[in-house]
C-alpha cells in the first residue's frame, strides 16, 4: 500500500525507470564514445587512454602480460591459474566430461562432488587440454602478402586460408606443448598469431555436486539475484609434475570485492553482433525473433499438455521442453533489447555517426561506403521472401511425416548427383543416418497435436487466399485438415516409405499419399527460396566484413572488435541495478540460497534442492559470506570460468552467467541493467573450508 | 551461459512469458466470466455458484457470518478479531498514531516496538476507533422512494442524502456503541445499510519497529519477494473489561497455508476503476499518464541534483523526493496494465459484449445505450483540452513565484464575491492560510532549476509558433528565462506581494513583475479551460454511473460491483508467478531477510537494516519459517491489515501490499501475475516467540 515512510535516503543505490543516476556508478558512458560497441578489448590493444579517463587506473605492461599469462583456455570455456603448482579455476560445466569420466564403478561424481584430498588422489581427465596465451604477434602483412593484387575473391580466401595454416604451423614447429592460432579481427582487418602453452594434462582436483553448481535450475538460468556456487578445480601437470606456474598464476584477495569497485575479466567471449546494421537487427526484431518466439510458444503449449497428460510422458519431454524453453528465454532476451527504443535509437546514432566518418574520407567512402546501403537491400529482399520461406518448409514445427516426405521427394534427384555436390544428408557418408531417419516411428496422436498447431499458425500467418494454405486446408479447419492427413498417411508405415524410395521417381510421383503431395509441392519452391536467400545471405557477408574493416579503418583500436573466441579482458565496477521495481543487490548470501530452498517448498524434485551436505553444515559456517555478485563488465557466451580481478591482479570472483537483462547486450552494448553474473571469491573459501572440508585446497588457492 | 541440464522438470511451476500454464492453478478464467471485473464480493452477495464450480466450496451462513463478524475496521485500514478477548490483528502502520502518541518520556515506540506482557501494560489509544460489521440491510426502495418521480437531477440527489441521512441516525438510535452507514453500490444501483458494532476503547499490546514492518523501505515498497513483518496487535476493550468476542474471532491455523491452497481475504479496499470505460483508460494511457511520469520525472531529477550537493538538503529534500518516486511507481505499475495490449484487448472485448448485452435490451437501451458514446466523447474533447490546460496552469512543477503571482492576480475578483462563491483558498475561513503562503520565501537556486526544467519541457510539447511558449521564452532558451524571470521578479519579496494585494486590481494591472505579467496572461485561459473540463467531467460522472447501473441491471450481482471502502471478501490461491525471467515463490522465510541485510552491505543507513533484536537471535529460532506469502486474492488499497483466512475460517496470514505487477488491476483484473502480499501465520508466530520474547500473546493468538 502506499505509504510515505521517513527512512534515511538511499540516493546512491535508488533508481527508478531511467530517470536517475547512481552516484556510485561512473558518469553516463556518452562520456566515453569509444565503449559504443562495447568493452571486450584486446591485450594487444588495451584502452590505456580510456582506462585513465574514467578510472584514473594505469596498467603497467607487467600488470597486462601479468593477467594475460595468468588466464586460460578450456575447450569452450574460460579459466585461470590459481596457485604456483598449477591449480587451475573454472565453472564446474567447464569439466563436466571429466567429473563424469573419471568416476569409479559406484561413484557418482556429477551428483556428489569429488575432493581430491592429496596429490596423489587427483585424476586424470581424459582428453582434456588447456591453453594459456603466451604471446600475440600481429602477421596481417604477411597474410595479405600472400594474395596477390587483382586475385578474385573466392580465390583470394583460400590463398589467405593456406598462409594462415603455414604461419600457425611454423609457429608450432614441433613442440608438443604449443599451439598457435591466427585470429582474425575486424573481418580481415588485422589477423594476429595467437601463441600457446598447451597442457594436456590436466587432473581433477575438486568439483561440487551438480547440484549446486547449477542451484535454481532452468528457471534461474541467465537471471540474477543467483545462489549457484559453480566451481571446478584441475591442476595442470607437465611431466608427471604439477605445472610450475609460479610466474604466471592469480593470487587470491584477502578482503574481496567491495560495493562499486572496479574489476576486470579475463577470458574467452565468444561471438557477438555489435556490428550488425540496424537493418539486420530491424529484421529480426521484425521478422525472424517474433516468428521464432510464436513457432517455439506454440511448440512448448502443445509439449506441455501432452506432458500433463502422465509422469512418464512428462520425463520423455523433459529435455525437449528444456530446449524450447532455454531457447524461448534466450531469444526473449534478445528481442527485449531490440525492442527497446533507447538503446535502438542510440545504435541509430552511432551506425549514422559512423557512416558519416566514412563518408567524409573519400577512399573510406570508395572502399566502405555501399557497404550499409548493401546491408539495406540485403535485409529488405529477406524480409520480402520471409514468409514464404517460413512455410514453404519440411519442418512443420518438428513434425515427423512432412520431414520423411520430403525426404522421399528429394532422393532420386539427390542420389543422381555426385556424393559431393548432395545436400549432406543424403552423402553417402551419412547413409546410416537416413536409413535411421526413414525408420523413424510416429506418434500419431502426438503428431496431430503439433502438426494442428502448426497449421493453425499457418492460417493466422497466410492470407486466405493463399495456394499453399488452401492446398493444406482443402476447407478443413487446420486442426481437422491435421487429423485427416495424419490418419489417412501410408508413410506412416517405415516400410511404405522404404517402398517409395525403392519404387523411384516414377512411384513418388504416382503416390497420392497427402504429404509425398504437399512435399512435391512444396518441393521446387523451397529450392528456390532457399537459392535467393543463400545468394543474398553471400553478399551480407561481404557487406558485414566491410563494415568491421571500415570500424578499424575509422577507430583504430579504440573501439574493440567483436567477439572471436579469443582472449579479451573487460573493465567494470561491482554493481547493484533497478529489478523487480526495487534493487537488486551487488551481493547474494547463502543466507538467500537457503531462503530460496526453503521457499519452494525443500523439495528434492525442485531446481531449488540442496545436496545433504548443505543441510548437514547449514548451522556451522558464516551465511552471510557474500555467495555470488554482479558487476558492469562486458561477457558473452564463452566467459564461463573467467577469472574476475581487481586492480591489484587479485581473484575476487568467477564468472558464471549473466541476468536476463544481460541478453540484449550481443546486439547493443549497455550498461544500465545488464550484468556479469559471478561466484564469490570469500563464499569458494567459506564453502570449501566448512562445507567441504577441503581446507587444504582453500589453503593452495589463498596461499597459506 | 546456455546450458541444458538433466534436472526433474517442474512443469508446475515453469513458467515462460504468457506461453506456459501452471499444472497447479486452477483452469483460466475465461471459464468463470463473472470475475472480468474482479472478486471483491460483498456478503450479501456471496457469489456461491462461482465458488462451487471453481473450488467445490460451499460455505454456510454461519461460516460466512463468522468471516464476517471476526473481521474490523480501523481508520483507512483492514483488521481482525484474534481471540475471544478482543485482541485485533492489523498492519504496523494502521496503528502508527497510537504507536507514536502512547509513548512515554525516553521512549521512541516507533522505533523500538512495543509489547505489553500484561493487561495492566496495554495502553489506551487516544481518538482511535474500530468497527465490526454486524449487518448488511437493502434500502435501496426507501432512498428511491425519498425522490418524486421527475424531480430535477441535482435536487434528486439532495432528497436522496437527506434520506441517507435520516436512515442511518434512524439506525444508530442513541446507541454509543452502534454505528450505521448507507454504502452506495453500483452508483446508486443499490443501496445498503452498514451496521456496526463501534469501539472506541482500543488498547495497544504489540507493535515491532517500524524498520521491521517496513524492511526493504521504498525501494521493496509494492513487491515482492518480500521480507516484512508488518503487524500491530490492540485490544478492544468494553467498560473498561477486554471485549468478549468469543463468538466472532478468527481462529488460528495450526499449520499454515500451503502452495496452491484456497484462501479468502476479508477486508476493505477502497476504490477501483474496472468499469472505467475504455476511452477513460486510453485517455489515462496516451495523455494523461505518460503527461504525468514526464512531470514526476522531470521534478525527481532537479530534486536529485540538489540533494546531491549537501547530506543536509538531502535529509531536507527526502520526503519531497519519496513522495514523488513513490507516485512514479505507482503510476508507472497503472500505465504498464494500460500498455499491455493483452489485458486491453479482454477489456475491450468484455465491454463490447457488456454493451451488446444492453442493447439487445430495448429497456436497457433506452436507459443505458447511450452512456458509451457519451463517454467516448468527454473523454475525446478533454483529449483535445490536455495540452492547453496543462501549461494555463500555476503550478510550474510546484514552484512558488507562478503561484503566488496566481493568487494575486485573481485575488480582488475573488474578494469581491460572497464568501461561499470564491475559490476555497479565497474564504475567510482559509484567511490564515492564505496569509501564510503569501508570506512563502523563495529559494531562488532552486526555483530556477524547477522552473528551468518546466519551460524546457513547455519547450519540447507545445509548437514553437504557441502564444504561450513565445510569451514565457521570449526568443531566450528555457533556463534562461528562468533565471532572468525570478532574478527580476518583483515577488520574491512577500512585502511586494502584499503591496500588490493592497493595491488592489489597478496595482496589479500595472505591475511589471514578469510573473504577474505571464499570470494575468494565462488566468482568463485557465478558468474557460477549468469550466470547460468541469462541465465535461460532469457529464462523464453521469455517464458512469449509468454504466454502473448499467452492469446491475445486466449481471445482477454475479459481478462485483467497484470497491466502495466497505467489507468485502475475496478468494484466491496461495501461488508464485513469473518474475525476473524465473519464479517468484509462494513464500519468503527468514533467510531471505539476513540475506537481503548483508547483500546490502549490513548498513544502519539503508532500507534493509536489521535492528539489534534481530542481530541477537539470528541464530536462535528457525529461520525457515516462512515470512511472507503471495496469492491470487483479488485487493487494493484499504486492505492493509486484513486477515487471510482459509476454507475452516483460520488465520494463514495478515495483508500488508501488492506485488509490483498488482498495480495495474485497479483498472483492469488479471490473475497472471499480479498478487496480494501478507505476512504468514507462522512468521508471526515464531517471531513473537523467539524473537520478541512474547510467548503469552503468541499463546493467545494460537488458543494454547
Amino acid at each position: 500500500m502506499q505509504r510515505i515512510r521517513l527512512t534515511l535516503l538511499f540516493l546512491a543505490t535508488l533508481v527508478l525507470g531511467g530517470v536517475a543516476a547512481s552516484r556510485a556508478q561512473q558518469p553516463a558512458r556518452a562520456e566515453y564514445p569509444g565503449i559504443e560497441t562495447g568493452k571486450m578489448w584486446t591485450f594487444d590493444a588495451p584502452p590505456l587512454a580510456y582506462w585513465a579517463k574514467r578510472y584514473d587506473f594505469h596498467p603497467t605492461q607487467t600488470w597486462l602480460d601479468h593477467a594475460m599469462h595468468s588466464a586460460a583456455r578450456l575447450p569452450g570455456c574460460s579459466a585461470s591459474f590459481v596457485s604456483p603448482d598449477g591449480l587451475v579455476m573454472s565453472n564446474h560445466h567447464c569439466a563436466r566430461g571429466c567429473i563424469d569420466a573419471v568416476g569409479r564403478p559406484g561413484e557418482d561424481l556429477l551428483t556428489n562432488g569429488f575432493y581430491a584430498a592429496s596429490r596423489a588422489e587427483e585424476r586424470k581427465c581424459p582428453g582434456m587440454y588447456l591453453d594459456q596465451l603466451l604471446q600475440i604477434t600481429d602477421v596481417t602483412d604477411s597474410v595479405n602478402a600472400a594474395v596477390p593484387p587483382g586475385t578474385p575473391s573466392g580465390r583470394a580466401a583460400k590463398l589467405r586460408e593456406t598462409e594462415i595454416g603455414n604461419l600457425e604451423q611454423h609457429c608450432q614447429a614441433d613442440a608438443a606443448d604449443i599451439r598457435c592460432q591466427v585470429v582474425t579481427m575486424y573481418a580481415g582487418g588485422e589477423y594476429k598469431l595467437y601463441r600457446f602453452h598447451h597442457y594436456t594434462d590436466l587432473r581433477l582436483v575438486f568439483a561440487v555436486e551438480s547440484q549446486t553448481a547449477f542451484f535454481g535450475g532452468d528457471p534461474d538460468n541467465f537471471t540474477y539475484p543467483r545462489y549457484d556456487l559453480d566451481i571446478s578445480i584441475v591442476r595442470a601437470y607437465e611431466n608427471d609434475q604439477p605445472a610450475n606456474t609460479s610466474a604466471d598464476y592469480f593470487k587470491w584477495s584477502q578482503a574481496g570485492a567491495k560495493d562499486s569497485e572496479l574489476v576486470f575479466v579475463v577470458g574467452n567471449p565468444g561471438s557477438t553482433g555489435r556490428l550488425n546494421t540496424l537493418a539486420q537487427l530491424e529484421y529480426l526484431r521484425d521478422i525472424q525473433y517474433p516468428a521464432s518466439l510464436t513457432q517455439l510458444g506454440n511448440m512448448i503449449a502443445v509439449y506441455q499438455a501432452q506432458a500433463a497428460q502422465s509422469p512418464e510422458r512428462a520425463r520423455a519431454l523433459e529435455n525437449t521442453l528444456f530446449y524450447l524453453q532455454n531457447s524461448y528465454k534466450a531469444i526473449s532476451g534478445y528481442q527485449a533489447g531490440l525492442l527497446d527504443s533507447t538503446l535502438m535509437a542510440r545504435k541509430r546514432a552511432w551506425e549514422r555517426s559512423f557512416r558519416a566518418r566514412v563518408n567524409a574520407n573519400p577512399r573510406w567512402r570508395l572502399r566502405y561506403g555501399s557497404a550499409w546501403q548493401t546491408s539495406a537491400l540485403d535485409w529488405q529482399q529477406l524480409r520480402a521472401l520471409a514468409l514464404r520461406r517460413r512455410y514453404y518448409s519440411f519442418n512443420a514445427y518438428g513434425t515427423t511425416l512432412l520431414q520423411e516426405a520430403g525426404l522421399i521427394v528429394r532422393y532420386p534427384a539427390q542420389m543422381a548427383k555426385p556424393d559431393s555436390a548432395r545436400e549432406p544428408i543424403y552423402r553417402d557418408a551419412m547413409k546410416p543416418r537416413l536409413e535411421r531417419v526413414l525408420q523413424a516411428p510416429v506418434d500419431t496422436a502426438a503428431e496431430i497435436a503439433m502438426l494442428g498447431a502448426y497449421f493453425t499458425q499457418m492460417k493466422k500467418d497466410l492470407p486466405a487466399t493463399d495456394p499453399l494454405l488452401r492446398r493444406v486446408l482443402a476447407g478443413r479447419a487446420p486442426d481437422d485438415a491435421a487429423r485427416e492427413m495424419v490418419t489417412s498417411s501410408e508413410i506412416l508405415s517405415p516400410a511404405q516409405r522404404q517402398a517409395l524410395i525403392e519404387g523411384g521417381a516414377a512411384a513418388i510421383r504416382a503416390s497420392t499419399d497427402p504429404f509425398i503431395e504437399l512435399a512435391r509441392y512444396i518441393s521446387p519452391v523451397e529450392e528456390s527460396l532457399t537459392r535467393q536467400a543463400t545468394a543474398i545471405n553471400d553478399r551480407e557477408a561481404q557487406a558485414s566484413a566491410l563494415i568491421a574493416r571500415a570500424l578499424l579503418a575509422v577507430f583504430g583500436n579504440t573501439v574493440a572488435p567483436d567477439a572471436t573466441f579469443s582472449l579479451r579482458i573487460s573493465d567494470g565496477q561491482v554493481l547493484g541495478y533497478p529489478y523487480n521495481g526495487t534493487l537488486a543487490p551487488p551481493f547474494t548470501t547463502f543466507y538467500g540460497m537457503y531462503n530460496r530452498y526453503y521457499a519452494f517448498g525443500a523439495s528434492a524434485a525442485s531446481p531449488w534442492n540442496l545436496m545433504p551436505r548443505w543441510l548437514q553444515m547449514r548451522d556451522s559456517f558464516n551465511l552471510a559470506t557474500p555467495l555470488d555478485a554482479v558487476s558492469t563488465n562486458d561477457i558473452i557466451g564463452g566467459n564461463s570460468g573467467s577469472p574476475v580481478i581487481n586492480a591489484n591482479g587479485e581473484i575476487v570472483g568467477l564468472i558464471f552467467d549473466g541476468n536476463i537483462e544481460a541478453q540484449p547486450l550481443r546486439f547493443l552494448f549497455s550498461e544500465a541493467v545488464g550484468r556479469s553474473v559471478w561466484v564469490d571469491s570469500r563464499g569458494i573459501i567459506e564453502a570449501l573450508r566448512h562445507v567441504y572440508g577441503a581446507g587444504a585446497l582453500a589453503d593452495e588457492m589463498t596461499g597459506r
